[in-house]
């Protein structure tokens, strides 16, 4: 019953049952970031919402291989200004060094993963470290007839392919109207049909990052890394590719034709596609000035946001709306996210200290039942396209309950022993587990700090008010945390102990 | 005078001054860890202490582009047991994936490198990521007469290249002596000389990671890497080059005659290599048994430790040697550490806390003249080939004036306003900058929970008391902190603030 996974997939436009390609398998591939800017929070949102749909899917009992890429190749041009034989001379140390822009933003980008409590991909391939393999794949389309090579550039060619294979399959389009949406060719475009795209480009002289390839020095196009590397480590054909909305109508499209060009056989049973964010109704973007990045929504450091909000309390705010549906930021609905955070971790805490012991009292049946059906509404939440808004309501139910128990106006043996066993097991696994919230200390940079300080003024009152007991017990316990204090002629500080 | 550094030089056997090719940058690569496995400590010791000197040579303005590279291809096959054939229709998802213990690696890796804050390097470039630019140097060198391929397979010709260049010249011995040590060639060996190395490796039907070549399907050789990523960015020759001294012999040597072979120029200036660990006298590897991880050795989780160490109390005890000198791990050793950083970083600490305030008294021109020294031999102990050893010696006595000076046995007055201001700098950015040694808080995992429940307990005593100031302080400044204490009828407990 766990196991009736449903997901939307868009290649169908359907709600289906998931069934993996080999039993218990899973394969998942995720566009990952360009790494030659900070992270932005569209990103993070998919990033986490596919952290929720991998750990849902070890929930299982899936082994799953997770790959994520990262997208470090691209068409970084050096600075023309002193002429391009000038710049070809300069002493490689004295160059702009794209890969040390690729190392800055890929360490930044874990970090934010890591803050917010995302479990790393299986392998997380980048498109510099696949160039043989898009050289052998672009090779094999050719081969297989349906690209060509222009002046050491080779294009995928659309036309041709839709002959065959409907192009537009994904975003539901014909090829006669994504044909309308584009402008014509000019006499200066190499390419020969108007949605044809680069499959490999020629490099120019001023162009960084280039490989030997037989079409000439170049570098790839902007989309046969992740066909090259998801078929690579996940097969030819696999189970589910996700990404951002955003990507569905070229990337996407493209990685389908592409594959099936090369591999003459469709690479995805399921494509998943996270929806956008907005803030304060408005679609986020660069240009409306109403981007925030990851480290300014914790610090609170924007002029759009009245405070700061912690990683986790970010995470819960997402995972409160499907991945499917628009997320909107506003101060309000961060706040109540951060308080419904709270009450959820609480409650956690709360239930790992609630201890079962069964007594005289007559169980409550009908509460057994509601409880029961509680849990089971967690899972169904899941089952239905990882439907996490659902299954925080339904903790929220479950936390009326604990909360009661704890406070004893339930007494806890109403509940059979099983009962109370699936309480706590679905309620943590569900929080920890699955929605991979975890306890987050206040979200503060001096706390422990801050705590020492108020020991010692606690510290500094026993003693003016002589309550020795007071003060050699408060000395004692922080001498066990690795603090000494000192009673100083100016008064009273700490050390660490030597 | 602080930019007289002086290197010990592995080639020349001496102690040279410092002369960056290009004024004002350094390029500096590092032989990085093999990612198939956790890392060990002696790795650890190497790249701590180019840590140390990447550290020393930002501190002294330099601009530094510094490489450090991950092995992530090697020579991992698949399982035979179950026939060839077999094994190579299986499906991908159900194959072991190197990239997925790569990964695994890799980000334990750089975990502990987190740990011991060591600061990330510019460009971290991976061999699988660097296929292109090994098989175009592997073309070069057999278009320049070094190299030979037999079946696939291409060897570097040790005794023509000896003929032109000192292939030994690293170790100082002469290629006889070298020949001496090899076994002869069998019927079976394919390649021409005993000293020959590979520089490409066909693949056989179970290696898992090939590429496609000239030369057929296959992968890299142990050395050609470094040579190819080092030259690609920093130039055919760059200033330094550094790793573990078991590099020397075989790595380095090949990676000289592979530079060579191809670029026609010596790749290296100055080669640097960190010196061995032993355990209680005897020299760390596996066999022994005495080789622990750095995750065993924070935790104490290991027969040869009496207790875990922190990462910055290791990172003290590494540098309390200097990187040429073997360094000895025993328990007595690494207490005192652990005691000498703790003193530092209380010193840290006070010297903070220290205000400068001229006063009437006459200043003792003799303390000026031996502060300004003490702060002279901190610089001079990293100029003379980075004896971070030397640096350490002089913050302790520069630590007796502090806490003098912090005790009011010496007046600050005595002091120059210049002379306390060097002592200042020098004092905090040798111990943070240039030893990246941190303030680091007792070493506990539950350090924050154990301040809340002293405060919880404080708080319930007092209630007992009758305190009910210091009751209603506890409640409100742990409100501060973002925690409620609560009462109950079953006693006091806290939760997080909603």
């Amino acid at each position: 019953m766990r196991n009736q996974l449903y997901l939307f997939n868009t290649l169908t436009r359907t709600k289906e049952k998931f069934t993996p390609i080999h039993p218990g398998r899973v394969g998942i591939y995720v566009c990952g970031p360009t790494v030659y800017s900070d992270v932005h929070l569209g990103n993070c949102r998919t990033f986490i919402s596919f952290d929720l749909i991998y750990r849902y899917l070890l929930y299982l009992g899936f082994k799953v291989r997770y790959v994520r890429n990262i997208t470090d190749a691209g068409h970084l041009e050096g600075d023309r200004d002193e002429g391009d034989d000038k710049f070809v001379k300069k002493a490689k140390l004295e160059q702009l060094e794209p890969m040390e822009i690729v190392q800055k933003y890929t360490l930044g980008f874990h970090d934010v993963m890591r803050e917010f409590n995302t479990l790393s991909p299986s392998i997380e391939p980048t498109a510099t470290g696949h160039i043989s393999e898009q050289i052998e794949m672009i090779k094999e389309i050719i081969s297989n007839g349906y690209a060509y090579e222009i002046n050491g550039t080779v294009y995928f060619n659309v036309e041709k392919y839709n002959t065959e294979f409907p192009y537009g399959q994904l975003t539901n389009r014909k090829l006669e109207d994504l044909l309308e949406g584009t402008r014509e060719l000019s006499g200066q475009d190499e390419k020969r049909g108007r949605l044809d795209f680069a499959l490999w480009i020629s490099a120019k002289p001023e162009t960084l990052m280039k490989w030997n390839s037989p079409w000439g020095w170049g570098f790839p196009g902007w989309h046969i890394e992740c066909s090259a590397m998801s078929s690579k480590y996940l097969g030819n054909t696999f189970d589910i590719h996700g990404g951002g909305m955003d990507l569905q109508a070229t990337h996407h499209t493209n990685e389908i034709a592409q594959s099936q060009a090369c591999n003459h056989t469709s690479p995805v049973n399921y494509w998943l596609h996270t929806n956008m964010l907005t803030v304060n109704g408005v679609r986020m973007s660069k240009s409306a000035g109403n981007g925030f990045l990851p480290g300014e929504l914790f610090t609170g450091n924007h002029p759009l946001l009245d405070k700061g909000y912690s990683p986790m309390a970010v995470r819960f705010f997402m995972m409160q709306t499907h991945y499917r549906s628009t997320l909107d930021f506003s101060n309000e609905a961060l706040r109540a996210s951060e308080k419904g955070y709270r009450r959820i971790i609480n409650g956690l805490v709360t239930l790992k200290t609630l201890v079962y012991q069964p007594e005289s009292e007559v169980q409550d049946e009908k509460l057994n039942t509601e409880i029961e059906r509680l849990c089971e509404l967690c899972y169904a939440g899941m089952n239905d396209d990882f439907n996490s808004a659902i299954v925080i309501a339904n903790l929220f139910n479950l936390l009326k309950y604990i909360n009661s128990f704890s406070h004893k106006i339930i007494p806890l043996a109403s509940l059979s022993e099983t009962t109370f066993e699936k309480m706590k097991t679905t309620f943590i696994q569900f929080v920890e587990d699955i929605l991979g919230l975890k306890e987050e200390k206040f979200y503060k940079p001096n706390l422990i700090d801050d705590l020492y300080d108020i020991l010692l003024e606690l510290y500094k009152g026993s003693k003016e008010t002589k309550d020795y007991a007071r003060v050699d017990f408060i000395r004692k316990r922080a001498d066990a945390e690795g603090i000494i204090i000192k009673d100083t002629k100016e008064g009273v500080s700490w050390s660490y102990k030597e």
